[in-house]
């Protein structure tokens, strides 16, 4: 790829946000916008980045690829149900360019590629931030994003190694790895099982997701789903690069009080509380998805990903709650 | 047992309504309510049943057993959740009594049987009404209880005989089986399944829960949850009464018009709407506690009993919704 001097933020949600602010500061930093008033404002006020990071960065926003000019890197922030959509919108735009998603799950980097023959980087994202206005985002955890070529594309790990430079230079933390899928699915699996467990029991990550005690508890099916998970991944020869049930057991820990009053909210369980579409078919579907490819029985995610999808039809029904 | 002269419903909801007002139009008929207020208003009014039966008896009606006399049999008529502090209640009353439970699920009996030596005489009922006062029921559907003699006791099938043949008599239906558990099996299998994923969906019983054709479609994961009870019984030599698929299916149906505007609201859901502990113990954890002393795999089983436990840690927990 071309050495970075421009980059497109598509979707300039809290994660957008924080990389536009971010990149901003050492290339030009271009958003493409799903709202009007989103872009204009970021024209004029640009993006102010508080928390870990104290910065304003100057940028060229518009509801349009085709009024952004080209670009050497396209970011997709975006969650995964608007992937195809924004797709669609990049068609034919950015030849030059390098393209990363950063969604959870599994399966955008196919639908980016139907749209145009970018190189693609693969990424999951493991910063967070608070959104405040269209222009102001507060950085908050600040991990990193981890990335590597797509395998099924053509771009290279030197490409990656490049991206993840401006970003580590630009104040976010980046890890390049020549093959992600170790990772990749160490987030999956962890996701796959407590995002969806959370959006259909109405609970945030508490020390329940951890408990083995009684047969009814909670930590039984989150391990035996995530050991289900671990068979998918094994059959495909991933070794996975983290235990996604210590990675579970760790994040209900919750520091030195053990309270569950800061647990936290899963996005799916966000989504669910607001009625929207969740990332299930990335998450628990992929998991399906990739199980039935390989002849590995998985009724465990079978069950909760069609118990999410029913989730989802019941805001269909006319009822009462 | 002793000809039936006198009859005790412990529990005056809709099923428990519906037994005293029939019932007591051919014997004594006495309740133990939970509440004074209830109490005083049954022995001042009785019970009035509209709907399917158009009747009225005089009812004997009290909070203490001791207050109410011997009786000839005692039908418990609560819901299973409240079984045990009913049959604390009654322990060391009702010496010639014999006592029929009339709960969803597994595992009453055993219950009852730990606080006196009546003999008892198991049932399932799929009658419904709709409790329009303390004394006031409607009657509904007019479907049949099936009882048989709990076999671990000493009830014998003609006993259950006498209180079929009375609760034919008595306006309501009644089957006598000498081997309850295909039955109750057929019935149990259906509610662990249905019961439960409405309960953690907030759907009721609309056609998704038949529908199989995409992946994610709901009615896969209803029959395989239902396939997997099978072979629980299965494994303990009870061939069932009914597939409870083929219940499944017919149940949304809903008649000529094909739609879900008045699909059944299962009894769990409704717990889970109003926040109360729901029967899932007797139901889908029955199934649990069964597949494991018989070493068959209950995965999908498991992963329902835990979500539904967990939706129920979920109201304990101080959060937004």
């Amino acid at each position: 790829m071309n050495e970075i001097r421009s980059v497109c933020i598509a979707g300039a949600g809290a994660i957008g946000s924080l990389f536009a602010g971010h990149l901003g500061t050492l290339v030009q930093a271009k958003v493409l916008a799903r709202r009007e008033e989103h872009a204009a404002r970021l024209n004029a006020e640009g993006i102010t980045v508080s928390g870990k990071s104290q910065l304003h960065a100057d940028i060229h926003a518009a509801t349009s690829p085709a009024e952004l000019g080209d670009v050497d890197l396209v970011i997709i922030a975006t969650k995964a149900t608007a992937v195809e959509a924004t797709a669609k919108t990049l068609a034919g735009h950015f030849p030059n360019a390098t393209i990363m998603t950063v969604q959870n799950g599994l399966g955008c980097e196919e639908v980016v590629a139907r749209y145009g023959d970018w190189p693609i980087i693969s990424s999951v994202t493991f910063m967070s931030g608070v959104r405040h206005s269209d222009v102001h985002v507060e950085y908050e955890l600040d991990t990193a994003t981890w990335m590597g070529p797509w395998l099924s594309g053509s771009a290279t790990f030197a490409d990656v190694e490049q991206v993840a430079d401006l970003i580590n230079r630009s104040g976010l933390k980046a890890e390049a790895f020549e093959d992600l899928r170790p990772a990749q699915w160490s987030k999956l699996l962890f996701n796959s099982s407590v995002n969806s467990i959370g959006a259909i029991t109405n609970l945030p990550h508490v020390k329940a997701f951890a408990a083995q005690n009684g047969v009814s508890d909670l930590g039984h099916l989150v391990h035996a789903m995530m050991d289900e998970g671990k068979r998918v991944a094994e059959a495909q020869g991933i070794e996975l690069y983290e235990d996604p049930w210590e990675m579970n057991v760790k994040a209900v820990s919750h520091g030195s009080t053990g309270e569950d009053d800061y647990a936290h909210v899963f996005s799916m369980l966000d989504d669910v509380r607001n009625e929207r579409a969740t990332e299930v078919d990335w998450l628990t579907g992929a998991v399906v998805r990739e199980a039935a490819r390989l002849g590995v029985p998985a009724p465990i995610h079978e069950t909760l990903y069609r118990l999410v999808k029913a989730k989802e039809l019941s805001w269909q029904q006319d009822q009462p709650h």
